[in-house]
């Protein structure tokens, strides 16, 4: 259960997904397909969730992750002070929570608490895990170059906590207009690729 | 049919996709939800396609797309002298033409010939759109300030053409190590947005 300010944090393999670790130069496996994402965020007392579509992964070593977090938001605050993050991927039965995320203000609510969430403790930094999420990575700010022209941060994912099962997880899409695409079908080409394009 | 240094560029309208004219605001429509790309270029006389998936949808207006190009591949030095590129959408009945424009280089081959697809005229940019794809975006280099440290380019996308039909085409969403996530099942939450997030 969350509590806002004494937050208890159960551990997190005690939730609802038991978690390995990943080698952080495997986050592409679950970041490419382009999921929407909620990013925790944590700041002298205060916390904060924003759900987020415009990620990009951008290298495998050190594992880094480019993100649109617009100014305007409660979050962009938190982390450009803080300089940390968790992104936590959330699944098709998080969807209306991802909505309502996306669509009230931080500022004003505590959204572990409104839409039941769970703030589990994150090993390497003090933003919570989303601890009913697939699949959390902790992140540290990498570069801020490009946040004062274009809300751009570089992200270095530095620890990285991934559900066993299932294996491809249903994940939301974000295409505009209210709409979301649920991941589908899995299909393998993996042997038509150079053993170095893996 | 392709031919490689005077090509015959047909009118994208005569194409297997009719295509219209989408706001170039609205492209995250098409990229937000992570499928992979390809990116066609040229430059004095020569082009190239490469397979791109670390992209990101970066601002609505302009309409923004930041992309990492590694710059081993050969189409690097042709966007990045020109300028330019066309960021092209392809859908699952291509996806052996994607695996193999991802697995070997355009330094060797034409791979519109290598794969059948046909080159057809952009409006604004020299780069050639491919006809096969559900969605061309042109795209014209914005910002260079993290290609030598990143790799990373900011294009802002000039002109949109994408298909008619189907409304949500099945994209191909690579997880790595050979497996394609295709896109699945549409769910909208339109009622829960608030209307300026929409």
């Amino acid at each position: 259960m969350p509590r806002v300010n004494n937050m208890i944090m159960p551990r997190v393999d005690d939730m609802r997904y038991a978690k390995i670790d990943l080698p952080v130069a495997q986050v592409r496996r679950y970041l490419e397909p382009g999921p929407i994402v909620l990013v925790s965020s944590a700041w002298r007392g205060e916390r904060n969730i924003m759900t987020m579509g415009w990620h990009t992964v951008m290298e495998f070593t050190p594992a880094l992750v480019g993100c649109v977090i617009a100014a305007g938001n409660h979050s962009f605050e938190l982390i450009r002070r803080s300089r940390e993050c968790v992104i936590n991927l959330p699944t098709v039965d998080l969807t209306d929570a991802a909505v309502g995320i996306g669509n009230c203000c931080g500022a004003e609510i505590d959204k572990f608490a409104k839409f039941a969430l769970t703030a589990a403790p994150a090993r390497n930094v003090k933003a919570p895990l989303i601890a009913e999420c697939h699949a959390n990575f902790e992140c540290k700010l990498k570069d801020d170059a490009l946040v004062e022209r274009y809300n751009f941060f570089i992200f270095e994912v530095v620890k990285a906590h991934v559900a066993r099962r299932p294996k491809y997880p249903r994940t939301l899409h974000y295409t505009g207009d209210g709409v979301f695409m649920v991941s589908g079908k899995i299909i393998s080409r993996r042997g038509k690729f150079r053993p170095d394009m893996l």
